[in-house]
């Protein structure tokens, strides 16, 4: 059988499924989630086996300690994919919600019914936790899924989709709800995202190169996430001691995560004032700061570039700019955003209401940390991914955003005159 | 200046534009709407002659008398481009709503915040009151619009561009939030659904031809909308009189609609009670039938082929099936619907739910003609088109589906712990 042949069979397969895992009640469903939860939980051995033997593999190909990191399944990795089987679970389940439901001059009623896309490809790279992530919330949201994990993880996602599969067949669903691809070949993930016919939708998961690919070359809609270069600005009008604790936060919490601060935005008249203070904090935790010339006329600091202003450092580096004022702050923010979140640290009402209406990114704050940012801070419960773009979904995005809303109307004879 | 320089320019301006519509109040939306419709209002003869110019044309270029019949700017349509633009102005702003606003246990409060899309990029044929329809659902809904529409039209589009930019000047707002493309080239197209960095969403509106070509190409997010072959489904447990109503009106109210009846779906065992009078009914209105071996044996008319099941006739044809109940009524729909408007007729509680849940189409209706599959009908106010895509937006499309929300996030110095 070739690849596509495969890929055709995968996708048949996965429209199929989605039939009946996208009408499943929510029993049945989270009796799938907690089943493949005691699975894993029975299969921890060979799970570590099976990992074992990636992580072999990985460290004879040359793989970095980075990469062998994420790929590596600890027992607390695996006591997490449990817990997250559990709090998926646990959710409320979105389909079949009705909304808006509401009577017509012409006597019919019409309202909104929360649906599952369909089928979803998913294709991330080493974290082998993100198979059963991925599946969860899928198969809570009534959609069949692909799962493309990458070729340095194969074992260890192939020994988790049988755990999957334990689940979906002890709550009597489909075990093509939840297909991993079992070749390595890249030619599969071509074929995945070019069948409009059996995918409604793409989800990749992993580096910038990746999802460009991906995203150029998609012949379905991808939610996609970009780059995170998310900005502070402290504003003259600042309580001072709230700009210093979140400009800290925003940078210093963690480093390798889209939602953390990469330039600091400072109004000029209060730079004196915060900026060898936070130089001080930031100094402590070794971050590297590259400022503006009028920031390297306050605090010692490497000169900062036209390339700084668009770099997502995802790292103890820091860009920070000076700026006349608030409007000069958002203008920045509109030149070198990748849209993923900003705040603005004030006290103003009338700047933090417009602040919040005017920028355009996916989360805008008042007075919090960029950290803030995530699916799980923000009650959804669990996250797929956060999206940079503006159709569909926009930031976080949990059950709902695998989700879509269709039509319906509620009639007694009703016909048009 | 190239094509290409040329629509970089327009969308560089659009992009410019959205930024200042996307933050303007309801009051300065709504009064550039009616100053255009009163510019429209005093411009009647410059439309009228513009018109009468691509018509001559479209005349000696031989147009058929369809296109040439929708080419046409007679009074009555004027007067329907000034109370649209009325009707739109009284819709209530969809922009800046915040909803879900709710406290975390970290303490921030979460919610969203509807904001415009951006710039959207609307390809349409003959009709030249489109330009004004589109313009005015664009801008009400914070979006700056490139406009492009067919050749053919092109001295009408530019008379109505005139007007629209005579109300933005009014209401202060730049002329670029509403830019008619000059060019009737086909290369403009070609770089207008592919410039990402302008243009955030395509809205085709046209033949399907016209619909596959963009999708196929596109390089943005296209709301589009394909086939409307439309079920209407008539159960054992139907009150025959709502079937006989709701099947004749679905059929014959008009023809050349999206949401008109295309295949009629009727349960074996009522099939000899209702058809008969149904045929009757339509052989009245001249509507020609198709029908599966049994429909054959209960009433004359041509057999239907595989390739009727699958047709869009857009005209006075009518495939009718037979089918053993409603999972087989509900597996043919599954099979050749275009998953834009099904119905059943039934009285039965259990099937009308079931119904309702599985099947898969933009809007599905119980006891209600397929024709009310709109926006207007659904109160929308006004429609851009129908989308039978499943991402950002399902069915009759509205202000709403012309923005997006982004998160916002309230606090008062929070920071992540």
């Amino acid at each position: 059988m070739s690849i596509i042949e495969y890929m055709n069979s995968v996708g048949q397969q996965a429209r199929t499924a989605s039939r009946v895992i996208g009408t499943a009640d929510a029993g049945t469903k989270n009796a799938a989630l907690l089943a493949t939860a005691d699975a894993i939980n029975e299969s921890r051995e060979d799970l570590t086996r099976a990992n074992a033997e990636d992580m072999a593999k990985g460290k004879s190909s040359g793989l970095d300690s980075a990469l062998l990191d994420r790929l590596e399944l600890t027992p607390s990795r695996i006591d997490g994919m449990i817990e997250g089987l559990q709090q998926v679970a646990a959710l409320p389940d979105p389909c079949g919600e009705i909304t808006d439901l509401k009577y017509r001059p012409s006597g019919i009623q019409v309202g909104k019914m929360r649906v599952p896309l369909g089928v979803i490809g998913i294709i991330y790279e080493s974290r082998p936790n993100v198979t059963v992530d991925a599946a969860s919330l899928c198969l809570k949201s009534g959609n069949a899924c692909i799962l493309r994990g990458g070729s340095e993880a194969i074992h260890s996602n192939q020994a988790i989709a049988q755990c999957i599969n334990v689940g979906l067949k002890a709550a009597n669903l489909p075990e093509a709800c939840v297909q991993v691809i079992e070749t390595t070949d890249r030619e599969a993930v071509g074929r995945l995202i070019a069948m409009p016919e059996y995918v409604d939708v793409i989800v990749p998961r992993g580096g910038k190169g990746l999802i460009e690919r991906i995203s150029n070359d998609a012949k379905v809609a991808v939610i996609k996430h970009l780059d995170g270069i998310c900005h502070v600005y402290i504003d003259d009008k600042a309580d001072m001691d709230k700009a210093f604790e979140i400009a800290v936060n925003a940078k210093t919490h963690r480093y390798g995560v889209c939602n953390a601060m990469e330039t600091l935005l400072v109004h000029a008249s209060v730079a004196g004032e915060i900026l060898p203070k936070l130089a001080h904090a930031y100094g402590e935790k070794g971050v590297e700061l590259r400022g503006c010339d009028a920031t390297q006329s306050i605090i010692q600091c490497v000169p900062a570039t036209e390339e700084d202003w668009g770099t997502e450092y995802l790292a103890p580096i820091l860009s920070i700019r000076v700026v006349a004022d608030m409007e000069a702050a958002m203008s920045h923010i509109e030149t070198y955003s990748s849209q993923h979140t900003e705040s603005i640290i004030t006290e103003d009402y009338t700047r933090a209401r417009r602040f919040l209406t005017a920028v355009d990114s996916s989360s805008v704050m008042v007075n919090a940390s960029t950290r803030f940012a995530d699916g799980f801070e923000y009650g959804l419960g669990a996250e797929i991914g956060i999206s940079t773009d503006k159709i569909h979904a926009r930031g976080p995005v949990g059950l709902e955003g695998l989700t879509s809303q269709k039509w319906i109307v509620l009639g007694d004879g009703h016909i048009r005159v």
